[in-house]
């Protein structure tokens, strides 16, 4: 294997968006080692020829070419770009045009957009189901449950944190999350203060090798950890979620992002992605 | 202003790279109301087929015809949308045809990649981060403060929170933050916890008129939350950041994702994106 191959995002704005499809396609390619940059905010002419240059003088040292991935909403500066010598794949360019033709309206050029404050009443919200899903975290507060969107239970260290939070965050979802502890288990109930809320429920679950692994990392040694309490727990859990109707999903194998998508799919939540 | 335009985002994933890009381009155009629904996961012929029926019956009943931004890896699958009576916008087939030729390789056509788990260590980590922000946050713990990419400080309610969840759940650094007590603003110290930390830290403000609408929320009508303390605490801060040469940046007018990229950029740490 020679140098691993350079790769730039370059954005007038935070990158996310070239990011997000540059390293989509980058993962269809196995065995090719990437040295990736992001270079944002470069909304300015002056800014785009110190890029070009950069670029410029890095390529000249290497045996292949950089990719570069880049969205940009100004032809400015578009134009100055590329004067980089690279493969230059220009995200925005055809689309735009495209869906000028088809609206019959020009693009307003302006940058930031999407990942900005554009729209302050929508980014509120987004912050305000942050903050409730901080609050609501593993069960530490009971208040206000009834506004939740989405209440995630499980049994612990199945993944209702980062998942409730990642619900907040990406997706502006009043998402909560609840233990079940080892009493709701035994007798196959619903935490109390969930009485009622079985319709908000979403039920998670793992597999014990993985689980028991994990709860190590926390207590080594303990009956939490050990496999038998957690092929037990997991097995409650799935018994109380079948009693209750409640739909689940299992974290042993599923990233954050799959299961938000599907929690939402399961739930018919209003998706909206930040 | 008709009937709003009917935008589907199509993908055998999650969803979230079709929605990423296909949103940005949607934002650059102005006064256009759009109806938005993600189908993920459409992973088989039978789901693309059924997905082609939905959206032409209700393409068919519309004055204008539906946008579909699609990132399907599978050419059956893809096949089988493009008879979606559609603007249908592949936002894959073109990009990775260029970077096949590029790296003289064929690509996978492995679906899920981006948004799964395929690199269990650098999920792990994600998660580990996501888990360091949490037990670290607002100053709840002060053990390992040390394995921090990063610490933010701030007064109450400047976005600490919302900004380190992010820079762990997004770009899987270490983050965590520190609230700047009266105390500490008034002798312009950084907290004890801090000393010998300056170097990692990141100081955030806003104005005073926006910190003050937040904290009345939070509490009406309280000395913490009326203007004069507001703008004393964040000149206080300030002061503080420059004492200590620590860089800052103002949540008034910036989302998280802008400033979680600025923080990056100018502490130089080292960019993933999830």
């Amino acid at each position: 294997m020679g140098q691993p191959r350079t790769v730039f995002f370059l954005s007038d704005g935070t990158g996310i968006t070239a990011e997000t499809l540059g390293n989509t396609l980058l993962t269809q390619f196995d065995g090719v080692e990437f040295k990736k940059t992001t270079l944002p905010f470069i909304n300015t002419p002056e800014k785009a020829r110190a890029t070009v240059d950069l670029i410029n003088q890095l390529a000249s040292r290497q045996e292949t070419r950089p990719l570069v991935f880049s969205t940009t909403v100004s032809d400015e500066i578009r134009g100055i770009l590329r004067g980089c010598k690279v493969l230059f794949m220009d995200l925005f360019d055809g689309y735009i045009h495209t869906i000028e033709d088809e609206l019959q309206q020009k693009s307003t050029h302006a940058a930031g957009r999407a990942h900005g404050v554009a729209d302050a009443s929508r980014y509120n919200a987004r912050i305000a189901a942050m903050n409730y899903a901080m609050e609501h975290d593993d069960g530490q507060s009971t208040r206000d449950l009834s506004k939740a969107d989405l209440i995630l239970i499980a049994p612990s260290r199945c993944g209702k944190t980062p998942t409730s939070l990642y619900l907040a965050l990406q997706h502006g979802l009043f998402a909560t999350n609840f233990p079940l502890t080892e009493d709701d288990l035994e007798q196959l109930r619903l935490p109390k203060s969930l009485e009622g809320l079985a319709g908000k429920c979403f039920g998670m679950t793992s597999d014990p090798e993985r689980l028991s692994q994990i709860r190590t990392e926390r207590r080594p040694g303990s009956r939490y950890a050990s496999l038998a309490q957690c092929a037990y727990e997991l097995r409650q859990a799935e018994q109380l979620y079948r009693r209750y109707n409640i739909p689940f999903i299992s974290s042993a194998a599923m990233s954050i992002e799959e299961m938000a998508t599907m929690v939402m799919q399961e739930k018919n939540l209003r998706r909206q992605t930040f």
